[in-house]
């Protein structure tokens, strides 16, 4: 096996230390010392390979050994879901997300939803854990929540636009035959109980398609992560 | 949204009764009574509506109102995988191939596996509660353990085989783009500290195509989850 170095998350290469946080976890749980390499991820394309050159006040200072920069080989893949009632679930399809190379994520509050109130910070750990975990060099966005009706309604949206919902329509296409080569999308993923038909027509009306992902009832959580999958390996470049 | 009646499985739809547990949770924790219509999966294809008959014995017995038969729409899906350190992690796996529709799961012991022992009983426990809630109609079949060599030697696999690994060796391609309209194949997913080089000449020689998934560093599970989706929703019929 090749050594890999420990990988540490610092969205602000040019200060040369490390938060309290990772410094904590370098000197403490990793039991770093001066003089250890490291591997840090800016979370913005940027893959450096440094060395402790100092620990204060509890931060670890770091000097450039080799700097690699990474550019998006895949689509710019944006989820708009339902997080589930289950906490649990919804870190789980963010820990996925975000190793599989996604852009953004946007809590979804729409009429079936069943949880509205998210711990932010919890999610944000879990985002920052998964990629360095995973070695990502892009952080995904985690964005506001929004109600359905905003979301579909913004014209900032990339043209771009699916809806995967579970009804039968007769109108579904699958997924992977819609790729293409589409620079950036978006897919917006209901919660457990589906998109109210109301919900569905809104989204038609804003120039999003309806698409499947399985002839199973797929999980939120589940559908969160095959956009993920279908999307992002089907760009990943070797 | 359109009613959805209480499922449950019941491998042997001709007896015309459900097991103890099954029985239990419907009777208990469902709250059904004679009378109440309900849905079985027997998962081999044949999903019945039926009605509640009689209870005795604490076994429910049904009689049969509608059936409906179901064919694979997509390629039998092999996969071997070593089961990561956390059971958690791969119960999740398990719960997702079976959302997305795997045909066989054989845990994999390589020479860096984390994890030799399996709750056998956990995991069938997870593969029917999720083929009930996602209604696949049809139960994935959990193989016996199997040492890596006895896996890739086997003359009986599929003529398609991947084998998806960390390593950079210049030779991988995309798995989504090897697909085309396979029958059946198998791929081999290795554990967190990945396959030895040594696996991977074996997987070679016995015809095994090496495919990435990422740019990222998946997962074990994450990994499986991903194969489940490129290959099963690529094939989704609507």
């Amino acid at each position: 096996m090749s050594r890999t170095l420990p990988r540490f998350y610092c969205d602000d290469l040019a200060s040369g230390i490390l938060t309290e946080s990772e410094s904590a976890h370098a000197v403490k749980t990793m039991r770093l010392t001066v003089g250890s390499e490291l591997e840090l991820l800016d979370g913005k394309g940027i893959r450096l390979r440094a060395e402790i050159a100092g620990i204060t006040n509890h931060c670890v200072q770091f000097i450039e050994i080799h700097r690699t920069h990474f550019e998006r080989s895949g689509p710019a893949l944006h989820i708009a879901i339902s997080p589930p009632k289950s906490i649990d679930r919804f870190l789980f399809f963010v820990e996925k997300a975000t190793e599989l190379g996604i852009t953004s994520i946007t809590p979804l509050i729409s009429q079936h939803s069943e949880r509205s109130k998210l711990n932010v910070e919890k999610i944000r750990k879990t985002i920052t854990a998964s990629l360095k975990q995973s070695g990502n060099p892009f952080l995904p966005q985690l964005k506001d929540s929004l109600s359905f009706v905003d979301l579909v309604k913004n014209s900032r949206l990339p043209s771009a636009r699916f809806i995967a919902h579970c009804r039968e329509d007769g109108q579904k296409q699958a997924l992977s035959a819609l790729l293409q080569k589409l620079p950036e999308l978006v897919v917006i993923i209901g919660p457990e109980g589906d998109f109210t038909q109301e919900e569905i027509n809104l989204a038609l009306e804003n120039k999003f398609t309806p698409v499947s992902l399985s002839e199973n009832v797929l999980r939120t959580e589940t559908a969160g992560i095959a956009v993920c999958s279908i999307v992002l390996s089907t760009y990943s470049a070797l």
